[in-house]
């Protein structure tokens, strides 16, 4: 049984070698999947960091529900992505406008699985910035029907493009370190199609026109939610570099000092237009500066990087306001947060392009590809929720609204001791018909 | 002075050689040594992930209690393993049933070090799975005695037969590769048979025998403790390889659709028996589906180690009924997620061995490594609790369970300005008597 | 246009040099870059810690308000530090007394601005230590003007004598490996300053002197704290080493241990004191011995270590009973945590020095370095806090106190759902002036 054994694990060997013994130099690959791996890992907390942040600025009767969307759309995510995903956006890809291999890839070296893992982490932070924005009346199955979407067709797709070797915007030269379009664009005009079809909260317009804030329940998960995106964001960034290198500690220095500047920039903008420092502010305006750096991160000087980040927590502010304006209603801000400083960002990485600054052949481009991840990304998402409108349904009814997410579609409550009346709610959960 | 500063710093040089000058390459065991660090301390984080799904599933009352046993169990268990768990675990084991030396280890190189820290992890994790599953009704001091036990001899003695090198388990060829059994089982059946020995909480069983659920204060605690877990097993199965390798790349990227198709397989069980889509559920099959690949995620390709966790998933569910059934009143899902989803992985791990599937010789050599583990822990933790509640006690009164144990045991209060009812029993902690 | 994108590509490439391609050996400096920007990452999840630390322990009028200051600290630090601090302190030091170049860097090889990106977060630990001690009271604009002082000028002067290779203190053999006294007591003393000049919050003492403890708002999120800044210690001192070596292994390892001795030693203290096992006393007593093991880390071994961390807990008891008998009200005992544990570990880092104990020359050093510590950074303070009374004001008005600072200064509330009478002042705050 022994020597079974052994044949079992020679023959696993040579699917996985083992590269590293003690008494040989390192391999280069064995570095670089290490770093891709942790860099995953680091993304992977941007995932709690969303759930904080989006169930925090939405009310106690939705918290489990949110918390929920976020946790099962890495999941969901996670499997179609490598069952599609993947292999659209990085597979052979002859025309520059799709990938047709490596699907639900099950064997080869381990450099690949690393790179399809830290994709994965990609793929799921595009899929989950909707989930706050459409947050507190979006029915759960058919928000996880739009993260299927997302994470197999409309996402990777524009990565074809931008990201895969052959992608005709990447020979163009289009440039995305890490993503400022392609990930975070891209989440957000998925989220701004969402938020049209489905229309405002109950309440969060008045009549009249007039606009009502919706306070969040809880702005400590806010400000911890806040916390871990910027922590995910160092592997985030620095791990795009996919190998281990001394320019990780540039792209994470411009990475932490954008997102200061960001946060110090939106309150900036709030105070010009004499409002209160606003956490929730603050904590968007960090988030729009790490936006903003995401796609010239690599490729930018401080000073610049400060510039880009503080501009972004700008950009957030009066963002926020013209969606207001135009009655959209993002419960957490995230086509302003994830889609107007994204597109900026990606501007001033052409801008403030390092050794080539203002190059107006490079501006243009970026500002083609920032177009064309618009046009894509919401024709295609404005489709992709029409139909599931039509089919699964998208938003809840009026009364399981009114009665919070949490009973009607999960039958539980997130605080039932604190909350009384979502307690009381609590005893007419049977009552109720959940979703699915 | 400085010339006797310098003598020092060399005698201690000679104790810790810095093995990396910026003029000569890397050292494979510096590399290791980083890796191994950054591994255990990401299996660090599992703790907070713990308390918060632990906590978040618990009532108000007992908040401060259920942290205060995941932070001292990591503290008493890490001085408890140092002096005594490591050397009976991994010290030279002539018999292959006991380790003989390296207790309270003192001095030598930096590697011996690293894998200690790691150890000590590994070990804190098995005892603090024991605290959500007897949690609400356990009195502190008594559940820190039960953590030396399994930290000081339950835990390393199983895992001297199993991962010392001259282990019989090993020995024979056992599976598992960073802890399904070895650590997950272990912990879960001293908490089976903790609440055991326990009995239920007040009120979980009616007179007529009907089930009743006691719904946790704060879901999304849960749900982030989740996300905690997951990172942290990032950590836990790569840092297993204990070297750098591209190896890791399989290893992580299996560990995480595992964990992804247990929480899409614990909803589906559930949806199954028309039960709607719980929070506590999905991140329960998460976790189960985590705990089942972590003997086979370095053996296994990935369709296997998705099968492997949505099963996982699926085992957790039916588990947690099965328990309830027997009236075993496990607070958190601790046995079903870690014991039944520990045993279901270490036997996936034989089945599907990558070029060995279905082997009946490997697979005899995992069941009965399940089953001794299974008897070995099972019998010395109702022993070694039995012997607790003789002398120091391990049931707190009906009064403090009633009142709650963060009044009772610590005089503190969890929430003071939320929860009135736990803000008005405080004016009368200094009447009561703390147990310690 | 492409032909100038490689330009400036290759332009960019000369100021950051790709150090690794596939085909060659990995480079030093790439490996340590690396590790640097990952221990800083874990450093700057500190920041988190603190957030929820200080929060936990301070009323839920005021939790916004100390999430924002945690928040802003650090935006504010890092910007101030890369203009000011990190050049006053690492720059050219012909003095010994003085960094005078490197200000506001922005071009240079990797390395540099990794080291910058790791010091900074050293910077934002101390600004944010003193946010703790100074909570509930203290208006947002007076405390981030301090965070100015203390990231731009109080920290950095220091820092230059201690760990600039050319400062004095550090020419004399001072022994403070990863900031016990440079990082956590400089903090320490700032707070110490600024509770002196604020006085205690309203109704901490008594009219006939008595002090009346004022429980904080949420036990669960000081744990979570607590685990947050352990795991951030891995990066903090392991990270010190500013290379990839074994040592990283006993270092990481006596970190862990002295974090858990603390834990146990702080109510070990206070059983002796005949007072129960309180959970903010055991979280403080694991940072007061991590704070207590950073000067020593390096150079230590691990019973020792484990002793320092036991006696860095019991110090931090018996500190923050002098405190309060001295009237200073410190919201979450950081003097004592930071100061006194802080003072007490760089006095055993000469102490228990591996191979040269107890060597009264030694010891003298490290004792001039604690109170020349104190001495500079307490007047230094001092002086700032009172010329920060003099101008922009430090204590909020009794009025906004009462009804909290998160709606006096931010116009938001924390848990709006829960804390009823919060939400119903909510209604007039827009009668309130804000600050600013």
């Amino acid at each position: 049984m022994k020597a079974l054994i052994s044949v079992a694990l020679a023959s696993f060997v040579l699917l996985f070698p083992l590269s590293t013994f003690a008494d040989e130099p390192i391999n280069t690959d064995a570095i670089n999947t290490l770093w891709i791996v942790i860099a995953g890992a680091m993304v992977f907390l941007m995932q709690p960091g969303f759930a904080l942040l989006e169930s925090g600025m939405a009310r106690a009767k939705n918290a489990v529900n949110v918390m929920m969307k976020n946790y099962m759309d890495l999941c969901v995510g996670t499997l179609l992505f490598w069952l599609l995903g993947y292999g659209l956006m990085f597979g052979t890809n002859p025309s520059g406008w799709l990938g047709t291999d490596s699907f639900a890839v099950s064997g080869g070296g381990g450099m690949d699985y690393t790179v399809l893992f830290f994709q994965m982490m990609f793929a799921a932070t595009a899929a989950t910035i909707v989930s706050g924005a459409m947050a507190e009346r979006t029915n759960y199955f058919g928000y996880l029907v739009g993260v299927i979407g997302i994470t197999a067709i409309i996402y990777p797709i524009f990565g074809s493009w931008a990201w895969n070797d052959d992608g005709w915007l990447k020979q163009l030269g289009f440039i995305d370190f890490a993503g400022s379009t392609v990930v975070h664009s891209v989440g957000a005009w998925c989220a701004l199609a969402g938020i049209i079809l489905l229309g405002p909260r109950l309440g969060r317009f008045g009549v009249n026109g007039q606009s009502h804030a919706i306070p969040g329940h809880n702005l400590s998960y806010v400000s911890i939610g806040g916390f871990l995106l910027w922590f995910g964001w160092f592997g985030f960034n620095g791990g795009s570099t996919l190998l281990v290198g001394t320019e990780i500690g540039p792209i994470i220095l411009n990475t932490h000092v954008a997102g200061a500047a960001g946060a110090v920039g939106a309150p900036f903008a709030s105070a010009m237009m004499r409002q209160p420092a606003l956490m929730t502010n603050s904590v968007n305006g960090s988030i729009a500066g790490l936006v903003s750096i995401t796609a010239g991160c690599a490729s930018m000087d401080i000073p610049y990087a400060i510039l880009t980040g503080f501009i972004g927590g700008i950009v957030c502010v009066f963002g926020f306001i013209l969606l207001e304006k135009l009655k959209f209603d993002d419960v957490v801000g995230a086509v302003s947060v994830h889609g107007f400083a994204g597109a900026w960002g990606t501007l001033a990485a052409g801008l403030f392009l390092s050794g080539d600054m203002f190059n107006p052949d490079v501006i243009l481009v970026q500002l083609l590809g920032i177009c064309v991840a618009f046009l894509w990304v919401f024709a295609a998402a404005i489709s992709m929720y029409g139909l599931i409108i039509k089919t699964v349904g998208l938003r809840v009814s009026l009364q399981h609204e009114q009665r919070g997410l949490d009973i009607t579609e999960h039958g539980e409550v997130g605080y039932p001791e604190f909350n009384r009346d979502a307690a009381y709610l609590n005893e007419y959960v049977k009552d109720l018909q959940p979703i699915r």
